[in-house]
């Protein structure tokens, strides 16, 4: 059986979904691409609480589907840090998208005010800001 | 203790992953939003082979986040139909993003060729053009 007969269907949604469908693995994605966090540590310490051996799931799972790579810091050799692939980079506008719904929709939201009307109005210089 | 007590953090993303952070629900949506489904068959004959015990559930939850509306066919009363409220259909470009990125990433995707190169040209436009 091929990896193509594997999958559920020919749909990119559902691809994409197949390989970071899930809360936790968008979340780590958040801490990735946009706070810029790379060590196991800091993913750990995000304010939603993930469980160490579902962070370390999901950052195995990222890493085989070639959207975040691991290396070792080049300071000290036992500490290993996250970073996005291209393939992982190209992910800023879904994470953004959902950032300025869940803005746009939470009267509670931390997002910093104005943070969704100025994406909406101009997309492409505020992701173009986030991916440099 | 309130609703924004129980809410993991403050963060849009986070709010918006509680509401329809998982596979089957943003499958669902796509079908709703961009395959124009309304009825439980239809979303259960989806290619990627929901069980109807998780659709029911799905469709129940959008519906409590007012994401979805559900009510009786007007010709067919025994028959329900679910549509997108407003603030469901503010979540198509969190579909089209998902969309054009597995469009890119997957080989062997059934996306229409060219589909991703004109969303990321013009996604005002590719957006605009689904909401309809």
């Amino acid at each position: 059986m091929t990896k193509k007969d594997m999958r559920r269907s020919g749909c990119p949604i559902s691809f994409g979904l197949d390989l970071f469908g899930d809360r936790w693995t968008l979340l780590v994605l958040r801490d990735v691409l946009l706070k810029k966090q790379s060590t196991f540590q800091e993913f750990l310490e995000a304010e939603e609480g993930i469980a160490s051996n579902i962070l370390a799931d999901r950052l195995k799972k990222l890493e085989e589907s070639g959207i975040i790579k691991k290396s070792r810091d080049r300071k000290d050799r036992r500490q290993f840090r996250y970073g996005p692939t291209e393939k992982g980079r190209s992910l800023v506008p879904v994470l953004l998208e959902i950032a300025a719904w869940g803005a746009t929709h939470d009267k509670h939201t931390d997002a910093p005010k104005g943070f969704a009307k100025a994406f909406y109005a101009n997309r492409a210089q505020v992701i173009d800001d986030f991916e440099l």
